[in-house]
């Protein structure tokens, strides 16, 4: 394998067999030939895109496949509107037809969508097969390609319907970022800092620092960001894989984000749109817990609209609005709505008693 | 709970959590309120049942999960071709319609098809839930309901989308046998001699020995084939869960029998029948390899026959015919076929060089 900047291991027990994977992050993976090879083998492959990442990256990865490997390409529309069970079932589909086997690999090319929808068509696909993500946004990349969460949307909410399903490997190539349109660079930047509000106080104001380097796409410090982000995500992910506990913290700002993303219906919003303005409304909450300092609130809001993402829910979004949405959210537990908070800045906390009137302040300020 | 006659225990391997879990044998285990509450706790339930076996038990079942529970029934259609996708959907609209979350507990309550059906549909349901096997057929009882293969059929093939997921417990009230009409009865039967065949001499020759009892469903003779039915499952469950190896001797008779379900529709014959059939086809090329004797193929045939299950194949299935669908089959490595017969009575191997001559020769005959 071509020698990366950066790898890391995401440490899992094994069930017999062995779980834990690496993430790979350099320049030029997508290209990687010998890289494929030994994670690979002779495996055919089922490679997932979409249409508008795969006219970019789909030939190069298809070359360092190798010539010599079956590889059956399904290339979806782009879109969160695409993350449902049809979408999933035109894969097995095209799988089916092709007669791949359980020795087959998945390869999800593209951003979390094709992440998620690949990893539950391989999870679901003769009752689980390997896959690999190459995850080819920011978000992806430091968040969702990460940790085993796969599945897709149901008309009733998101990510509804899924598997834990731990990818083989993560290949993060940094040059596709290149191509990465500034909205979505940003949303993935909102997951990027939501670590250090969550973890690492040390990150969260490195990050601060260094965002005019990162709105810049400053090479260092963005190879930097995405190694320190998957790190966390690996720590919390090793230390509670399904969510029983802990890993619920990265959902800091979620329970508001998929609220916002219900309500205004996937795809309007980012996904990582969607957590900067969840991720401000749990801050204010904490800070009118006196539990993180206005400061800490206004720095973040700062940092977040210096890269264009929104602090402010929907104007028509009502605390009412809000509640409705998020009592049918999979962080629900007997009836109670769970929410991210900061217990201070770099440790967070889960709890469920955040009242109307206390999202009603937060909508009013 | 009140006593049961038998009780065993599938032993697995914990990844954090717990994941072995009871089977439980007796009369009146539908009906047992005490069990379900020590099982269930106050957890909200989701029940899935299909229009055959509701009418006979639901309202006993609903009785014994107790009048404070929140259960959400879903009644499906009965039979083999509900057992897709739409199906499972259906099952999860219900379920979060009525906004049920990560700590409900989905109940299967019928045969192979309802609890493949509803253990896919929990497996993937917010990720995974909990679920419970009731099964009320004897093929479920022996077979799909112990060892946590859950799935849906694909237009293109049986059981192609599915999750290893397993029970928290599997439940089995010999009462529900009494209603069972003697054609699915016969088919539970044909997967019980399998065990024989595959790995215990002594029961088979039990089986032989006691088929007239069997027959006339007499309940010793009944609840001893059972529990050592499911025992032998358990034990190859726990040594192979999730089919690496050993476990693919569970499939004795069942690559020829997914290739005739696959030709003549699913549900035309039922899975039981075809795999009785099946095995005749896996015993007959063992015993022209010299690894069991004639007379072994004649006593499972005679045993086969009494119950009024099929021992040859439709007759337009030509060799050909079988090659062809058994291609598109879960079981097929590398492009080769794999194929359970007997080493010796009692013992199953896996090979992948039967000819189609040998197919045709038994065909022939």
């Amino acid at each position: 394998m071509s020698s990366p900047l950066y790898s890391l291991k995401v440490d899992l027990p094994s069930d017999g067999i062995n779980r834990s994977y690496p993430i790979v992050i350099g320049r030029g993976v997508l290209g990687d030939g010998e890289g494929f090879a030994e994670l690979l083998g002779d495996s055919p492959v089922v490679l997932v895109s979409n249409d508008t990442v795969a006219p970019l990256y789909m030939s190069r990865v298809r070359d360092a496949l190798g010539k010599a490997r079956e590889v059956t390409e399904v290339i979806l529309p782009d879109g969160e509107d695409q993350k449902h069970l049809e979408s999933a079932n035109q894969i097995w589909q095209k799988a089916l037809e092709d007669h791949h086997e359980r020795r087959s690999v998945f390869i999800a090319l593209g951003g979390g969508v094709i992440g998620d929808l690949t990893g539950y068509s391989a999870a679901c696909f003769l009752r689980g097969v390997d896959f690999i993500q190459l995850p080819t946004t920011l978000l992806a990349q430091v968040d969702s390609s990460v940790g085993g969460k796969t599945g897709v949307n149901h008309p009733l909410g998101k990510n509804m319907i899924g598997a834990f399903h731990q990818p083989k490997a993560v290949l993060i190539d940094l040059d596709s970022l290149k191509t990465l349109p500034d909205r979505e660079f940003a949303a993935g930047v909102a997951e990027i800092i939501k670590y250090g509000c969550i973890w690492e106080p040390d990150f969260y104001h490195w990050l601060l620092k260094n965002s005019g380097a990162l709105l810049t796409r400053n090479s260092e410090v963005l190879a930097e960001a995405i190694h320190r982000s998957c790190g966390i995500k690996a720590a919390v992910v090793a230390q509670d894989e399904r969510e029983g506990g802990l890993r619920a913290i990265l959902n800091f700002g979620h329970t508001f984000a998929h609220a916002i993303e219900h309500v205004m219906g996937y795809g309007v919003w980012l996904h990582g749109e969607a957590v900067a303005c969840g991720m401000v409304m749990a801050a204010k909450i904490s800070a009118a817990r006196g539990q993180v300092s206005e400061d800490m609130v206004t720095g973040l809001i700062n940092f977040l609209e210096a890269f264009g993402l929104p602090v402010e829910p929907p104007p028509a979004m009502s605390a009412e609005i809000f509640l409705r949405a998020m009592a049918g959210d999979k962080k629900v537990l007997r009836g109670k709505i769970r929410y991210v908070l900061l217990e201070r800045l770099g440790c967070a906390c889960l709890v469920d008693d955040v009242t109307s009137e206390e999202i009603n302040q937060i909508l009013m300020k």
